[in-house]
């Protein structure tokens, strides 16, 4: 069972996915919670040239590479592995950001996305992805100290809420979009719910 | 004009990338030389991860994007402009060892590749492209400390070989196949009469 969260910069995604993993547990799943960039050496390596606003600009393009490649370690030797020894895998961020941020928002071609995430995926797909929307300036507001992606301009936000939305149009299979703008209760109780139905 | 120079371990690309260069200033040449991967702050960190053997073993999959990373900031910060002020750029490495390396060698799909190095390179080609070739047991045998790529097994360095040989003749246009396992400076002068008639 692997369950993606995805949404724009300040949804909530962390706080959610740490409780739905606690509560996973309690609940007798063995649960692999991680999150994207990183998850192996390489990829946290990755991560702070990525995140850090000193890296400065960095083209989407170039960007692109260095997430897939971060996303290929951490499917091979993190995702299928505990896939295969039965856990559930929740996810902080998988190929639907990289199709966003750097294709929808970031403006490369999203043929070439769509391409090169089949290969670092290898073909493996979420059963349920948890997209936590708000408008990207509430989500903005929300972060104390921005890093390299989170100081890009709101315009840029905006694009990426739009990507996401039209993204869970495209997929209403996979996708549960979900209001985070709320009080943290009633997201993670609605969250549990879509989760339920899937491990049913 | 934009030159550069491939080949498999030890084939001499750095020694006559250098006198290259000096011969070209010496001929009144404004001359960038430069080496993949590098050339940029991210670009050498990328170096690091990819060429240190601490680095383990890493997935074609995952080499390809870091080097394609790396050659797409090369191209947009340093090659493009030294282009465009008139200089003569000679690269040690580009989009063809990616080719060979992670595709014909590593297993990689090499359409995919190619799609991913339209996009880093833009479009950019080299006018000509300098194969120093020789066996790949001769060239490993010059390599004194091996890093993470020259301390592969023999085998795959042999296929990166006929790879080289594969693509040269696929494009003979481009291509001029040099063989390395000469003395220098006979090498170098066969080098010299290559680019000789290319700048004319």
């Amino acid at each position: 069972m692997f369950i993606t969260l995805e949404g724009p910069e300040g949804s909530g995604k962390s706080t959610h996915g740490r409780r739905l993993a606690r509560w996973l547990q309690r609940e007798g799943c063995r649960v692999l919670f991680t999150r994207e960039p990183g998850g192996t050496i390489l990829g946290r390596r990755l991560r702070r040239m990525l995140l850090d606003r000193r890296s400065g600009r960095i083209d989407p393009f170039v960007e692109l590479c260095l997430y897939e490649a971060s996303r290929a370690l951490l499917v091979r030797r993190v995702i299928r592995p505990a896939l295969k020894a039965g856990k559930v895998v929740l996810l902080d961020r998988f190929q639907d950001s990289t199709w966003v941020y750097q294709g929808w928002a970031g403006g490369t071609d999203l043929k070439l996305i769509e391409a090169i995430g089949r290969a670092s995926t290898g073909g493996l797909e979420p059963r349920l992805t948890l997209l936590l929307d708000l408008p990207a300036r509430r989500g903005l507001a929300r972060v104390r100290h921005p890093n390299r992606m989170e100081a890009k301009p709101l315009s840029f936000h905006e694009r990426v809420r739009k990507g996401y939305l039209h993204l869970s149009r495209r997929q209403p299979g996979r996708f549960r979009v979900i209001r985070a703008d709320r009080p943290i209760e009633q997201v993670q109780q609605e969250i549990r719910k879509a989760v339920r139905r899937v491990l049913r």
